[in-house]
């Protein structure tokens, strides 16, 4: 697995990734794939390095992705258990990230439900001159970088299984659509896809759509034209001009816990506006593939038996990707420690 | 370890198998056995695949047996955490295995507080053409396959160590006293012991006895024939008739919540009426043995002095028995995989 | 690494330690930290065997440096979740090890709220005859041996890195800083720096210092002379006779649940009291050092900008310590077993 591009110690967000990061991931990925269809599907890649979860929102989804990528290279494991830890008796974060550190932590793997954590414990290893690399697996609203890449991964892999790289996307058109400001994931993707020079495409509510975008729509009537210099990206607050022609839509999972918040509709009335349906894909591109990050809400975001339709469903692949895209992540950032 | 006989995927209920299945398993628990009594007790039968623990409902014990068994046999493992999971978030658990799947788990131990959850768990694998072997750990009242081959184990490795097979109990006599209606323990049991043409009596209060049942009672007094054609199996009301020269007593653990649905009486009375004594082991084959599948509530199902005898109690022996055989049914069921 | 002298299957108290044990102990460990300096920082030392962390109280922070430990020395761990555990199902702590040492666990790694516990399951392995080792991580308020040792290590490698021993320590004066009464921690070290030579003094509010020094205090004003025959303790209510020319200083955690109980003033009476700052350090020998068990209430038993001063602040190694004291624990107390 070639690693000569690879220069960064922590990713925390894919907003300053070069396009020769993007391809060194994909490629690293690639290889991991191989590894994963071997008849032993583990390398020794990481023996005796040791891999913290620290999980401070907890996820049994993404937690065992990382675990098993982890065990995957062979690494150690520690996961760390947010309701029977340190924090509850008054332990600050940081403080509980040094003590990971003192253990012999090589790679702390980070969730955290307010935006910024995983930077913040970041900006600490670099000042303790220590060489723990820190990774984000989701920091509040703001980014969720591997999920973005597995997204990449997934669709470029599509496009040249053995040569998966950014380009392939330069004359795509993708669609999001949801909750968009919520979204960590939508976040993330709108970094790396644009970067790609795809079309990005974003539709959800207008009470679910970032407000750093509206004024563009307000601007336009109901599209808006891309906020971020020399990236392609539109907005909408109906579902239809962003499908048409698309060669993907990411649906993007709705937190039930927003209706109560009285920033949505019902789950019927959300399903008729945005709900990915066999009639909305007649917009699209014939061959359009539907990706989602899990878990689904069954006919809310997208029709229950399009979920399992293998000619347009991607979500099953995308889990698969996660992995292989996670122990690149951990090979590249891992490689230079021992 | 021989395999040669061994064709099935999943393993979900005892009530088909065939005794050339249970042969099977017992000599492949006996060769595990083998494994841990080395010095490093640890093969690597099973490297760099990965059985996914999936215990909807809560179990320390059992889960730790699966885990140490996958481990003995170099498995990675990966532990779900119901409250912490994608289920709270809305999840089906069809999606939940699905994603284990992607994710790249070899085999699945679930339990599930509702019946027919592994079973419906592994229809979707084989639908998906997967390879995936499922494994009940214990659905609802249904069956707990790995506790009955746990203790059949037990029981015929005390009848020949060295080649323990299901016709060694041909000719004995086996009492299961207690909760039967609410047992998955009792209702394995009753497949895998009749298999083996011994006779089983069954033994407990009436309101905890299957419905399927009482019409065999209350056609001849206090004992019923067997509802399964071809199979010795009885009915008792009174403990006093099931333990009569019996070579094994199999208590069942009292659910302390069945006496506030007014199902029982007191636990002083149970015990009187049902509790194994000093006193009734008189009425059994002078050799005979105790089980109960953990944890005992002392004083209850058994008299605590009772279960601290290795003269009488086997309940330790089926402890060690369950990582053996686990790791016999994680070796057969994986073996065909890589 | 030499095991010589070992002899010990059970750690449970520092009250019996011999010189020649707390030697073997730091010499294994610094072999220890000599692994975990490697490029693979792990030796197959206890392979095969398995190491149950039965954490009855959670702690994060003790569990993880146990399970890294053991994990370092390629032993197979198994969590037991108290939570989800058969305990809450009514079966007695005694049964739960029994249980573990059934299915093959070689040692257990216990906590317990209760003072006693793991004593009381070390006695029942040896009445069964079974060669389990019983490790004490912490009972109630009597002993948390491992933690001792760890402070142990730290202090005596600063003083001769290479050979870190007991004597080394025979003229230094300690200084025990806070909750004594509560405190496990405190009783452990009490143990071993006295055994050094070493002058311990203890310094606590009234109402947080052992009943069975107060009649010491009583009978000479504010400073008492060791109940334990031949070791060099004192005991005072005000901090500064304890720092005074003090090599050393322990602060211990404030649990702050004490000040609910009024055994305590305001967190910030305390600080003002007993709090390590700068300030106090002027008292102390020009080369002190201060160590803290964790998680540390900033501002609270110490300065928040003391605690992140590597002048001063040993609290980082000793994190790290713990990762090779347990080791060596681990290592002695399991290499007599295959």
């Amino acid at each position: 697995m070639a690693t000569a591009t690879w220069t960064r110690r922590h990713v925390l967000s894919l907003e300053d990734f070069t396009s020769a990061e993007y391809d060194t991931i994909l490629q690293t990925a690639a290889s991991c794939r191989e590894v994963l269809s071997r008849r032993t599907k583990k390398v020794p890649a990481l023996q005796g390095q040791v891999v913290a979860n620290m999980f401070f929102e907890p996820s049994t989804r993404t937690r065992s992705s990382f675990e098993l990528a982890a065990k995957r290279l062979s690494a150690d494991t520690l996961n760390f258990a947010p309701g029977t830890s340190s924090l509850t008796k008054g332990e600050t974060i940081l403080d509980t990230a040094k003590t990971y550190l003192a253990m012999g932590a090589d790679m702390m793997v980070i969730r955290h439900r307010e935006a910024g954590v995983p930077h913040a414990i970041a900006t600490e290893m670099d000042r303790l001159q220590t060489n723990v690399g820190i990774l984000n697996a989701g920091d509040g609203q703001h980014e969720h970088p591997s999920q973005a890449l597995l997204d990449l991964f997934t669709i470029t892999s599509l496009l040249d299984f053995e040569y998966p790289r950014l380009k392939l996307l330069a004359d795509k058109k993708i669609a999001i659509v949801g909750d968009i400001v919520h979204s960590r994931v939508a976040r993330s993707n709108i970094w790396s896809l644009t970067a790609s020079g795809a079309e990005v495409h974003l539709a959800g509510p207008p009470t679910l759509v970032p407000q750093e975008f509206t004024e563009y729509v307000q601007g336009t009537g109901d599209q808006a034209e891309s906020p971020i210099p020399n990236r392609r990206l539109f907005l909408h607050w109906d579902i239809e001009p962003a499908l048409k022609d698309a060669d993907f839509i990411m649906t993007l999972r709705l937190q039930k816990e927003r209706m109560t918040a009285h920033l949505l509709p019902s789950l019927r009335e959300y399903h008729q506006r945005y709900g990915i349906t066999r009639d909305r894909l007649k917009l699209c591109h014939p061959g359009v593939k539907i990706l989602h990050p899990g878990p689904v809400n069954r006919g809310v975001e997208i029709s229950s038996e399009l979920m399992d339709d293998p000619q347009f469903s991607l979500i099953s692949q995308q889990v698969t990707s996660g992995v292989a895209v996670r122990m690149a992540l951990l090979y590249l950032m891992g490689s230079g420690k021992s």
